[in-house]
């Protein structure tokens, strides 16, 4: 039987869904579950649910990581944390596996200095799956656990989250893409424009480039990006969600209430700066009201001089040479 | 009177809702609308309006760049075009801004070499305003006009930006972030890091580094962040809420149905790839339903074995060293 080591310290309103999903788990997913935390909170928890006979240890950790810790400096003083203990526990062979849904940074931490990195691998990559348009599931990665990749290291993660790809969601050959700004070869930055040559001449089925609304639309299975992109491509994602969803609960009429808000024609565009001269430019899909509110903000950039100001501005900064 | 030329022929609907916007602008904003295309199409649509005693021309322009044109071959070739004849009359002092719903490469390019770059500016920038969770507005550039930015020009995009935020959203001192993965000041990729320092000495009201969700959050007015980042951002809010809008109207119980797709919880969490040993990383909200698959997930990967086959495939894919 599979055994997962769970931090059971680790997240917001731990130790308490770290216990109810170790049970249910254990209870539906024939797996062994290995509870790593203080003892005292976890036991008391677990006593909550009928568990006596599941699958289930309690393994005492003494310390916490909380998310306030700086990842570096918690990996280092507190030895005996959940996450240490559980990163052990896979490290010894005791466990197969762990989760943690602590500090981010402190659990990458702890992965790559006690479980180490694999023998191909010269960097390790965080992979985020996200639901797409077609009902299917794109991972995302490198999303944080990097930055500053080169491109060898995106190479590894195409290779990487394409197994990662057949292993959860079955899919034998998935559609790798690379995340850019235009779907050309020639599009992108150094970075990309390197890692797309390496990509073609691997085995990987590498498709091309990707744009960040193919996110979503399920054009692709695997989306490879670097992970300072990647992590703020995750952010966003999260945060929009979030206040989609605060949008809606406030709001009766949340569907007509939320299209307006979201609805970026409403700002009549995105100008242009920097040239002598306003240009402004909407959206392919503007309608009259974009339109004319496109002409409203050209028209208040000119008459507010904007160039002007930012000659003058500029004037006053001082840029190194 | 402010005079503001109108890109006619370059949405995906054009020139529809050009010519109603600009009848709109006209009547209600107190400017006055060259409208640049052809002026047959142009003519019949404006007819269909009763805009007689409007201020608004049209500017004969024969040519007409596509969404599909290469925007630097379009700029080549297609020199009447609405586009160009568009600039021009902003260059010739004509009119005192353009706007254009058309293929945002051609506009740019068209910008950049007809009305010229600015005295002061190294590089020009698209600004993308966004609306934030505290009911106002937030600004990010550059959103695509450039990748591969020295730190000098993103500190020129943070001067554009809140010279910008001041002439159009009335606030005096914006508050401007640096995107990065991370507030603390070390937090970020070479780029970033360079850019934190120089914004630190500048002028500008810098309140420091910010993630991807403060693009919504509120926190700041201005961010600026590298054109190849800003364009991934852009695209990545345009296809979310374009999925989100989809599955509102295709669900009845959309609330319901929405938060269970959107809800990342339900894929069980991030695994870490590349470390000896499964790891899988999950939210610090975790429910008790998002530990359990999250143990799901990370059980999965111990049964496929996805470290061997990571270092199978990856000992077949020739990386270059």
């Amino acid at each position: 039987m599979i055994t997962i080591a769970v931090d059971a310290m680790g997240g917001d309103h731990a130790p308490r869904p770290e216990v109810e999903g170790s049970v249910l788990a254990a209870r539906e997913l024939s797996v062994r579950v290995l509870l790593v935390g203080q003892a005292n909170p976890v036991r008391a928890e677990l006593a909550k649910h009928s568990a006596r006979n599941l699958p289930i240890e309690i393994i005492p950790a003494s310390e916490v990581i909380t998310m306030s810790d700086h990842p570096a400096q918690a990996f280092r003083r507190k030895k005996d944390s959940s996450v240490h203990v559980a990163a052990r526990l896979v490290h010894e062979g005791r466990a197969n596996g762990m989760i943690s849904a602590g500090n981010t940074g402190a659990v990458m931490t702890a992965a790559k200095f006690i479980l180490g990195t694999l023998e191909s691998v010269d960097r390790v990559a965080l992979a985020a799956p996200f639901p797409n348009a077609r009902g299917g599931v794109s991972v995302l990665l490198d999303v944080g656990a990097n930055v500053d990749s080169r491109p060898e290291h995106l190479l590894q993660f195409a290779v990487m989250g394409e197994v990662y790809y057949r292993a959860t969601f079955g899919n034998r050959r998935p559609r790798v893409g690379l995340l850019s700004v235009g779907e050309e070869e020639i599009k992108g930055n150094v970075l990309t424009r390197e890692v797309y040559t390496l990509l073609k001449k691997s085995p990987v089925h590498f498709v091309g480039n990707v744009e960040g609304g193919d996110l979503f639309s399920g054009s692709v299975d695997v989306i490879v990006c670097d992970g300072f992109v990647g992590n703020i491509a995750l952010k966003i994602c999260e945060g929009l969600a979030v206040s989609i969803f605060d949008l809606l609960k406030k709001s009766q009429g949340a569907f007509k209430g939320l299209k307006k808000t979201i609805d970026y024609t409403e700002y009549g565009g995105a100008p242009l700066l920097g040239v002598r001269g306003v240009c402004v430019i909407g959206h392919g899909r503007s309608n009259a009201n974009a339109v004319k509110n496109a002409i409203r903000v050209a028209a208040g950039l000119a008459r507010a001089r904007i160039n002007e100001r930012i000659e003058q501005e500029l004037s006053a900064t001082a840029v190194p040479a």
